[in-house]
């Protein structure tokens, strides 16, 4: 068994959990930093051991196009091509192929697309992205599915949710490599019963974690919640659950209350290269604003990062007005080290035995 | 005495020496990495502790028109505002205005001038200029100059010389804060006998260093040491020399054994945001070059720096390639290291008695 639940929460869904992998071990629940082209936008290998990272995540559509697998396998796989020995997840790509390439045309093998860089025509399937996956040697590989859109009418969602499912099976069925884990994908849109027929589909087809699909896609984040609150049930208890490109710092703590492990996001790197930095209640304040050139003090003074240790809103308000690179560095420091500090306080409060009282007041500072 | 010579080359004009000031101590001789608008490119100050950098300059002239010296004051000066507590210098704000700014009108008093960044209109002269640095509170300030345009006329040139001299006695005479060092800048262009009436002219007013100014730019590279050769000679041997924004691993060695203790130049840091990186032999490879994508070497084996030591040619071309910041990260600090190290050997060849033959073989490697 490479995944443990250490302590249950008696009030709610959240667990603390560490999931062993061949890099290391994961401590649950965990944010996940995004390393969409092999490189967390604007970090260091260094900065992200010394931010506490735990595991981060690799693009399988971006890195399949740029550098492209040869490079990649003659590079030793993305932790050696990186220079990251910790665990590294990889999606599946087929996120990617409905959100950023053109021209696609769907069969039951898999997704003819062009790419979003220069066009050219490539085909991306089951089989494919395994062989990706293994040529990326990621410690974590998720299934091929297709990312429903949103809104989709029930028989768009119900034909999207079986297609996913039968490209999971065939994504089950590849060779990985040793210690590999392949982690199915929940999809069903926002209905119920669809979504309680992709998880138990998932669930007889057996895989080494599960992941819900096609959320923060748009919906109201109430729906967001009631999917996950009609999933995880039907999800093994004894395997972890992982949220796709979620979310925002509360819907991290009400979706560990739900029973999820693991979550990716872009939210604290994307905002931070737009001037966003995140506080003490959960939100951000735009630091390039003009009402911030003259406050000499940190982005929060109770934070103990590198940023907030050494430097004031007034200077990188000026980087950033100047276009200074270490600006945007600074930000984006501090956003993982909010998000990656927020889940080792849930982490610390479930150990506790006080996980109600952190997700009620945690915003309140 | 804030200098003090250490050693000499018995051959060269080469001097191994310690410059004190209220942040520290600069060892040369010593190349200062460019921190324009009170950053050095890419870097954070955290890194450049690490590469051992002693020392930074800022421009005056980016950082009076942004953040402005009202921030700057409001700040306390520029060491605080950009957390970095050791030595600095400030050029006067000359070069800048004369290189980057238009609509220049010049009269006895300065230099009246166009921003490059809006357009507005500002007056920048030896009182400004000082009164500039005196905010900053930078612990090296130079005196105001006008940076002869190449290639110049004979009664160019001299018109040009004799303005600067008169600029640089009303920077003498403005009132510094306690501990601040007043550099004087020798000019007069290509002509020998400007360069020593420059050169005498400035040791009669008395400066705690001398610089030698109006140099690459753009004139052939024996002609620089020539001048080197005329004017070196002629400034005080108790006080430090200083070569402005210079230059390529081969003059640094050339300039030290004329005589030269301090440097700076943004030529690491440019270069590496263009993709090049500096090698044993003296040169450059440009990294982004399709040759190196799949080369899983370092940039230079020999090299201890955090990018030779954990990367590859191939990853950081990739990450140039996709337009990763990390990649120029990598290479700035890589260039910055192989600056500073440069220097570092150097000062030990000088202290070993060794200049002569680290002159002669230190770039074929």
């Amino acid at each position: 068994m490479s995944f443990k639940v250490l302590k249950k929460c008696p009030d709610t869904g959240a667990r603390r959990g560490v999931l062993t992998t061949r890099h290391g071990e994961i401590n649950t629940p965990i944010f996940m930093p995004v390393g969409t082209r092999a490189s967390v936008k604007a970090m260091s290998p260094e900065e992200l051991v010394n931010l506490n990272a735990e595991v981060i995540l690799g693009n399988t559509y971006h890195l399949f196009l740029k550098p492209g697998m040869d490079i990649m396998a003659k590079a030793g796989g993305l932790h050696k091509f990186m220079g990251w020995d910790r665990p590294i997840l990889t999606d599946s790509g087929g996120f990617q192929v409905f959100s950023l390439s053109s021209l696609r045309k769907i069969t039951k093998k898999g997704v003819h697309f062009a790419s979003h860089i220069d066009g050219s025509r490539f085909f991306l399937g089951p089989e494919e992205s395994m062989s990706i996956q293994r040529t990326l040697d990621s410690d974590i590989v998720m299934a091929f599915d297709e990312c429903t859109p949103y809104p989709a009418d029930y028989r768009t969602a119900e034909k999207s949710m079986r297609q996913t499912t039968l490209w999971e099976a065939v994504s089950r069925d590849q060779k990985l490599n040793d210690g590999q884990q392949l982690f199915g994908i929940v999809q069903g849109s926002m209905y119920k019963d669809l979504r309680e027929e992709s998880a138990k589909s998932l669930v007889d087809i057996g895989f080494e974690g599960y992941a819900v699909g096609g959320l923060s896609v748009g919906e109201p984040e109430d729906m967001m919640f009631e999917v996950l609150d009609w999933t995880v049930p039907h999800l093994p208890e004894e395997k972890p659950h992982y949220l796709m490109g979620v979310g925002t710092p509360g819907q991290l703590v009400e979706s560990v209350a739900r029973g999820i492990d693991m979550f990716d996001c872009v939210i604290p790197t994307r905002l931070a290269r737009h001037g966003s930095a995140y506080i003490s209640d959960g939100t951000t304040i735009p630091v390039k604003a003009g009402r911030y050139s003259e406050d000499f003090t940190p982005i929060d003074e109770k934070c103990d990062c590198y940023c907030c240790r050494n430097f004031t809103k007034a200077y990188i308000r000026h980087l950033l007005n100047v276009g200074e690179i270490l600006g945007m560095r600074l930000l984006t420091l501090h956003n993982l080290y909010y998000f990656i500090n927020l889940m080792r306080e849930i982490r610390e409060s479930l150990e506790n035995d006080t996980f109600n009282e952190f997700r009620a007041n945690c915003f309140n500072k």
